[in-house]
């Protein structure tokens, strides 16, 4: 009796890796193959390092899209207001939030942080260099990718927004609008909760180390929040990069959405030229789009 | 200097759930004040019950979308298949992977199981009750819900398939399209990789215990494959619900997704009312949709 098992051919099946000697380029193949031009090194001063018991955790912040959150974000990191902060909560297909004080933790001082921000659920679209989709969006007339980050855009409004796309990161608000000032955060870990656009003041990206989030066990009180303050995760402290020796600072450098490189490689995960793929998917949907960031070397 | 930490409400706001005592029916309210007859008990027949270690994943399988793959999941369950495989890959932001054999454990007879059967990727639009979503998908003419499943449709070629949406569950195949037979499964942990649509043939759709996966460490091999034998999940066993003594069975019923109440959670959920919104989303997409099941009372 045969029996059947094809594990390594099914992932890069379900991969796309196209592992035949004729199969067109790969995404890796794609990225082995870009101009050094085509990246940006992420700057020190706008990347957040958040240490979990598990390792590192590094957020790209952006501030062209909340410049005062991300302020005030800084100040608070500044001011170590997360050193003994903790995840507090982990609901499935959703997010992994973290807090202090109010029974998460001792409280901090919020150092030069304003406890009261406005809001930034969107901003204008003028000025923004933005590589938009051709596919329609559930959600926004127009989306697409704007200095690394996924965008939504309407033209008729001259409006533009960060999406909630997986590893997003955004700031955690009360029922007013401007109730959030970046001392509670939370990142996506499941499908794209799309309806939280321009309800909540999206910051930055995970851009590595997400997985250190998504593997958290999820909490069983209600929302996904721990039920016991034991089975919080500890956040030793976050830092900005810069702020640390240039020795221990993660190197990364991000593709440059607006480069030719991006764009070969959005028509390939568009188009899947694969063998593989026996119904070419001919669409892409901007939090399915890869956002590749490696080490830099 | 003012501490500012507001989990509990954010909480809320993140999930909706309206707190204000004049807050319109939340998802909760709208689940509780549901006629019984708006939810379905899962058949016991269409059950997988999968043991990790961590305890059961419930999985419902779909034979109006994949009869011939249901049939002969089924019939490598009865042969005990998959008593003693393993979870072998866990993708960040995509898939689980369960196997056995050729490296990944014994190899085991298929019993009554075929060794080929034909690849399912959609069918007939015609017969299938429909309820349809409003709102443009990036991939599909038209999305909505069948049988209590996320389902696209191409009403021009008459044809319907379900999508690759979180807790989704497909068959693993090699190049060829019929290449596999169901000894082979992933589950989608993720945001949804729609551009597998019509690639694969997918079979069911986790009902209960998906974070039993979607925590699982993530593999450091190439594609999410564990790198180490000792770093598998072991999969004591897959049983048909139908199979084991009445009071072992996990016992749940779905909300149907042809019910008033669905179509009243569905407005909710696109609408989101509640005043934590400040700009009401207006759109929803087939894979943000919740579909309810809870235990049977």
């Amino acid at each position: 009796m045969k029996t059947v098992s094809i594990a390594g051919v099914v992932a890069f099946g379900l991969l796309s890796l196209g592992a035949a000697p004729a199969a067109p380029p790969s995404m890796t193949d794609i990225l082995a193959a870009s101009p050094h031009g085509d990246w940006r090194p992420l700057d020190p001063s706008n990347l957040l390092i958040l240490q979990l018991p598990a390792g590192r955790v590094t957020i790209e912040l952006a501030p062209a899209f909340a410049p005062q959150a991300v302020a005030n974000i800084k100040a608070l990191v500044r001011a170590h207001y997360f050193d003994g902060s903790f995840v507090v909560r982990a609901q499935d297909n959703y997010v992994v939030q973290w807090a202090r004080g109010e029974g998460h933790g001792e409280p901090h001082t919020l150092g030069g942080a304003k406890a009261k921000i406005p809001a930034e659920f969107d901003r204008s679209a003028t000025g923004l260099a933005f590589t938009s989709l051709a596919d329609p969006d559930t959600y926004a007339p127009q989306t697409g990718f704007a200095g690394g980050f996924p965008v939504a855009r309407d033209p008729a409004h001259d409006r533009a927004w960060l999406t909630h796309c997986y590893g997003m990161v955004g700031v955690g608000r009360d029922v007013a609008a401007d109730s959030g000032n970046g001392s509670e955060l939370y990142a996506v870990i499941g499908q794209s909760p799309r309806n939280l656009d321009r309800n909540v003041t999206l910051v930055g990206r995970v851009v590595d180390g997400i997985e250190r989030f998504s593997v958290l066990p999820r909490g069983t009180a209600a929302l996904g929040f721990y039920a016991k303050p034991e089975q919080r995760i500890p956040i030793a402290s976050i830092r900005l990069a810069s702020d640390i020796p240039a020795a221990e600072r993660p190197k990364f450098e991000a593709l440059r959405t607006d480069s030719k490189t991006f764009a070969t490689l959005l028509q390939e995960r568009r188009m899947r030229p694969d063998p593989w793929y026996k119904n070419a998917p001919g669409h892409i949907g901007v939090c399915n789009m890869p956002l590749p960031v490696r080490a830099k070397s």
